[in-house]
């Protein structure tokens, strides 16, 4: 079976990580993706560390499924060869600053003149409108300014940042999304539209029921660490050798886990009752248990509260994740053979299709790696492309 | 212009948050959506707190332009009625134990030979296959499982969930984009297939470059609080009346930095000339800059940092996350008016598309507000319908 997007052609002015990943689940779902890097330097990441024979890491495992071509659109004939391209492509996706586009003459006005059915996806910081539009942003900012921060560490202390490029990959995918359903418009014979994705608002749209307790009980909500804020112990203890989370969700699993843990008596405190009771004596039940789980590793842990039947989970870290039992079955960490690097493993495509399965992956591209090829496609010939080679506009 | 999905009918069996949030995506792109609830009780989360008159907040943020029909699937009339759901629906999402569907007698077999176009969507904690599909997921476990939580938090402290379920959130997302690629694939002519979301999948996909790092360098990565791995000052300070983000991406912007803050000898001191002494030696530049930054609040470093070019944001709270000004200009905070709750606040769509913009929106609807409607669009007659509401079939 064919691959969902086969068929359709992504031009990818993309740079780092929200735009990048965006472009990467279109590949994933078999879209060609054109990425167009700037000659001699390309895309930043491809300068961002750590790297496995002199390439980066970190832009192979956001960047396979594409084609790289280089050009430079600052030059006549680089411009012409790009609107070729529009004039052919499905998508075209930039994650620059709002104004760069208008700058190098390609508003959306202009794209759409060459290819009135082109969807033009962008990703920024804050949108291609409103006051903050021109800012710059980094993930962090985003992060900080969308309220995320705010409820996430230690109780009383520091706002934290989610580990891990949230700000982007919510914003990326967000744009997979409107990219899709632009598309969609597109095949039953709608033009092309602009597709405005801002890195702010992914983050208050998943900001999930922070919100609305904020609107309805005017409570401003705050870190609370790992506990859940009206379910008690639904949280982290520290094991002899790690962590673990045990989430008990109604009282005869509170009954349970006392007498598991013989603290029989403890269930029938008047402090732990109910839920509530937990909830508002939480600290204190915390105490009780606390040093109780230190006794053992989160192993031995597992074993027991698995048998008891209440769900519980270790925090595990990266080395633990990536041979855990369930992600290898799911085949979410991959090798891609890479002609420079060798062999480089990332994480898979989460999206698992029936049919259309293939996990068949293509390396990322070495910068200008297709540029030949697509010129050739295009109808240019050998002694054209040399030429624009020696001139840089390749 | 017509929106993206309009004319696409989901039929949408999913409760609380990652089925619910990837369905709210669908409707917002112009899906009929329909929800199917037990009748009597309907989602677990119209009974979560806070409460609006009486009506969950939290079930009214993420059950928007949906309708509601109430239908016992264990009778046989139910059953039928369901049937005929299923002939015309486009798409069916669920997010039940796997094994769910099977135990009612619909595993994707029999949906696939009532409607061979139908695109069947599940999102689960550990996905349909492999030795975990069976346990149950909530999302501070498989964000502990997942690794998210082993990168975030205080430098040597406990490891932090995120404060939003971006366990649940993230697999929303990848479950409406797996969902509109299978469309794509059926409007191409394909048949309908199974698109298996998994919420530990999904936790993977968006780890970013830690597995890089790993696989790479063998480094397992652990929390470093707010700053960054390899840039330095890219972190939060304390202020007088908050925290602030300052990022400086480069040795100019130091100087600059430095200067502006009247610690000009600073950028001179060897320890940190470069970005990769700063790194080395943050502890001692953290301390530095940290007594300033608390003589000035929040609002007044902005204006500061601003003024200088140097990137950088406020920590915000909720309360000022929805009022602040390109959030507002964005159309992030909407309000929808509901029959019983009245004016509720929730975060708008942030996908932005040019023509098919109309943010209007249908208040989530109450247990079962559409039954009759639909089943009288299914031929159903009043004496039926109320045939089928003494049986609770309804």
């Amino acid at each position: 079976m064919m691959k969902p997007l086969e068929g359709c052609l992504v031009l990818d002015l993309t740079r780092v990580l929200a735009g990048p990943y965006c472009t990467m689940i279109l590949g994933d779902l078999g879209a060609r993706v054109i990425k167009i890097e700037v000659p001699g330097t390309g895309d930043d990441s491809r300068g961002y560390g750590p790297f496995q024979n002199g390439e980066s890491a970190y832009f192979m495992s956001i960047n396979r499924n594409k084609q790289s071509m280089t050009l430079n659109l600052k030059t006549e004939e680089g411009r012409k060869i790009f609107e070729k391209l529009v004039k052919q492509a499905d998508v075209l996706v930039e994650n620059f600053r709002p104004g760069t586009m208008e700058k190098l003459g390609y508003p959306f006005e202009v794209l759409k003149e060459i290819n009135r059915k082109l969807v033009y996806t962008t990703v920024s910081g804050f949108g291609h409108t409103g006051p903050f539009s021109q800012k710059p942003a980094y993930d962090i900012i985003v992060q900080a300014l969308g309220g995320m921060m705010s409820i996430t560490g230690e109780e009383g202390g520091t706002p934290m940042k989610a580990g891990a490029s949230i700000g982007d990959i919510t914003a990326g995918l967000f744009a997979a999304i409107g990219t899709l359903g632009a598309l969609s418009s597109v095949s039953k014979g709608s033009d092309g539209q602009h597709v405005d994705i801002s890195m702010l608002d992914s983050q208050v749209a998943i900001l999930e029921n922070a919100i609305s307790r904020y609107f309805v009980g005017g409570e401003v909500p705050s870190p609370i660490g790992n506990r859940h804020p009206s379910i008690t112990p639904f949280c982290s203890f520290p094991t002899s050798n790690g962590f673990i989370i045990v989430a008990i969700g109604n009282d005869s699993m509170w009954k349970k886990f006392c007498k598991l843990l013989n603290f029989e008596k403890v269930s029938y405190d008047s402090r732990f009752l109910t839920n509530a009771d937990r909830t508002n004596n939480w600290k204190e039940l915390q105490r009780i248990f606390e040093s109780e789980f230190l006794q053992k590793t989160t192993e031995d842990w597992l074993i027991i509260l698995e048998e008891a039947g209440i769900p519980s989970g270790p925090i595990q870290t990266i080395n633990q994740v990536v041979n855990h039992p369930q992600v290898i079955n799911r085949n979410m960490i991959i090798e891609v053979e890479h002609p420079e690097a060798g062999v480089v493993k990332m994480a898979g495509n989460p999206i698992k299709f029936s049919d259309t399965a293939g996990q068949d992956v293509t390396h990322s591209p070495l910068l200008g790696q297709h540029t030949e090829v697509i010129l050739k496609e295009l109808g240019y010939i050998d002694d054209e492309i040399l030429a624009y080679r020696k001139k840089q506009i390749i």
